[in-house]
């Protein structure tokens, strides 16, 4: 596996994009709010969505397409998440994802069934049909413009977040892309977020859907910025097997080298989505091992890297191991605190449950770093797993405060 | 019921209480860190106690004394938690709580058995038991000092949290008081904070320890200020018997009574705990009816109230009916969108998952209240629940960055 410079979604054979500017957001939030990205060829898709029960309707037109098993085309848009106008199929939010469809496959020459939608932005407020119309017609599709298409599914995000790997199979050489959103209620299940994973391989349709239900609990499934979870995540797989392999199949050697990938590009993502939190200076990871299961590995982590203490502590450079434990403590997990070793970075603070006298400066050398790395071993069986956050600081306040509906 | 005016902990007949400074704490923290609560006769007790696994020591002890059932005193300090310090028996932590009860127990003429412990304060560090000597000795008890015993709980907390309220039973005439301390870390199971409740009335213990978990699960489980459950939540009663009642038994008319001022008594309390969060300039309240069950209103109620982009955007002063939705959405209670009603104060936001078109300046003077109130119908069943947080403020992201371990 190799990392592609300057990787985007089209990197794989037989993906086009583009985007436009058709006033959904001001033109002081992004110069492009509305995008397509389209493949030469009909897509084997997955997905996986929000937990939320209030998911927006374009999450519910996805689940319907997923469940048809293909698409061939993606229209997002951002300044308006088309979310609390109606999901029921006759009421004006799905009616219009649906129209908004349309409108793509119109200028595709598609179907409406055959292109998934994204919407993100606020909440509440009818999508401006008219405006999204003219956006979508003025849409020029390249090769190149995997870059354009990311920045029309941004919001309050200050860095696109795209990457490509290629990935050498029995069955000939391939690429994955990947394209994410995040910015704020960014939290498990799903971790409110967009991401698009595009891939010229050729893979059976069951085993696209568990891989990329896999990567997502290794990724995106572990990031939180606030505990907040929107109504409108989505994570998409795209493979429209212009590589030519043989269709990559569960339990062969293909299958584990392309899960492999997929990982990485949306642990990439995922990675890039908490760094880039909400007002946030910092990239959390949080590193949990000898849990009594990788469930309560799970629990752990993401506890401790949600914790509003622990983000506070982060921010101000605090070695705070105490609400380190805290925060485990509270986790679910199964815990027994004479056996809980905590370690910022390589600085052990905490041994079998005891505070350690560690080195301060090497400690607050630790926790200053532009990535903070925690480490907990429960010492009570195999469980591990990784979670990543982001410090807490008074600009998430700020920005959360003044944001007006 | 009557509220007692200027009433505390020693309210009920037969308390004395005293408070001193030990050196705990700096000056600037304030001048009482130790605390002595005292019955003149031996009391019937009960307790809710931390669920996180960190738990401190004297919970551990507290733990041992509500299963023995009785005891005649309790002894508080702050600006030390003696947690994680060692809760096995044989660890200092441990020993250093056994200590601080029998030095209590000494000045009071008991055996450390009768004593109960509380700490609040630093994490990892141990208790400096010479200083806790000396303040302990110092102490001078009175009737009227359960104003000074208050004092020597409080960490971050703006006002003291005292109550007393009379209540009149078949079997005579009673009084229950309560203290509380809390600040941050504060979430359900429990709620962090440490509440010390007294009464005279007699009450049969098994009922007593049932009260106190009802009359809990309606006020500290039920408010949140960051989502963090700290390691030395403790909820104490202490019933002494000296209004000279039968025994409040379970199914009486009596027991009815008691409950109810029980309940008002932590539910006054608890709301102070959520209005006083770190940082915090006003209360909300999130009242939910129409749910599948109770569990259910419990569950949507305390998301919404502990969601961070909820809490700032009460802040702010914005009316983001969003925000809450995707709160409820994703708080684990049974939900149907198009049934859900929301409303800020009386403006209704959102009916039948509908955004309505409101009153913006009755709903902008509703949230810009000291305290807001957020009401939510389910239309599903008949459970229903009352929670309460604070907003998020930048002051509390600054309190908690610059605390230091």
């Amino acid at each position: 596996m190799q990392t592609i410079p300057n990787g985007s979604v089209t990197s794989p054979q037989g993906f086009l994009a583009g985007a436009a500017y058709a006033g959904l957001k001001t033109a002081a939030e992004g110069q492009r709010d509305v995008g397509i990205l389209f493949s030469e060829a009909p897509c084997c898709i997955a997905g996986v969505f929000t937990t939320n029960k209030f998911r927006a309707p374009p999450v519910h037109w996805c689940q319907e397409r997923v469940a048809q098993g293909q698409a061939q085309a993606l229209v997002v848009n951002s300044g308006n998440a088309n979310a609390g106008t109606g999901v029921g199929t006759g009421q004006q939010g799905y009616r219009n994802t649906a129209q908004m469809a349309a409108l793509a496959a119109d200028v595709l020459g598609l179907t409406a069934r055959d292109v998934l939608v994204a919407s993100t932005g606020v909440i509440g407020v009818p999508l401006p049909m008219h405006k999204l119309h003219e956006g979508i017609k003025s849409i020029h599709l390249s090769r190149e413009s995997g870059h354009e298409f990311v920045r029309a599914i941004i919001t309050t995000d200050t860095f696109p977040k795209e990457i490509a790997v290629a990935v050498s199979l029995a069955g000939g050489r391939g690429v994955i892309g990947g394209a994410a959103k995040g910015a704020g209620m960014i939290h498990p299940n799903m971790a409110t977020m967009l991401s698009f994973v595009t891939t010229d391989l050729a893979v059976e349709p069951g085993f696209l859907q568990r891989a990329l239900r896999t990567a997502a609990d290794l990724s995106f499934n572990m990031i939180t910025v606030d505990g907040d979870t929107s109504t409108n995540d989505t994570l998409l797989v795209m493979a429209n097997g212009q590589a030519g392999n043989e269709p990559v199949r569960e339990g062969t050697p293909d299958a584990a080298a392309f899960q492999e990938a997929l990982n990485y590009v949306c642990i990439y993502l995922a990675k890039c989505v908490a760094r880039d939190g909400e007002g946030a200076t910092k990239l959390i990871e949080v590193r949990v091992q000898g849990a009594a299961s990788e469930r309560d590995a799970r629990l752990a982590a993401r506890t401790v890297a949600g914790s509003m203490l622990v983000k506070a502590a982060v921010y101000g450079n605090d070695p705070n191991w105490g609400r380190i434990a805290m925060a485990a403590g509270r986790s679910g997990a199964e815990l027994e605190q004479e056996k809980v070793d905590i370690f910022i970075g390589d600085v052990c603070l905490m041994r079998d449950g005891q505070p350690q006298d560690y080195d301060t400066e090497a400690a607050r050398l630790a926790i200053g770093q532009q990535e903070v790395l925690l480490k907990l071993d429960l010492h009570l069986g195999s469980g591990k797993a990784t979670a990543w956050g982001c410090d807490l600081t008074q600009e998430y306040v700020r920005l959360n405060a003044e944001y007006t509906t």
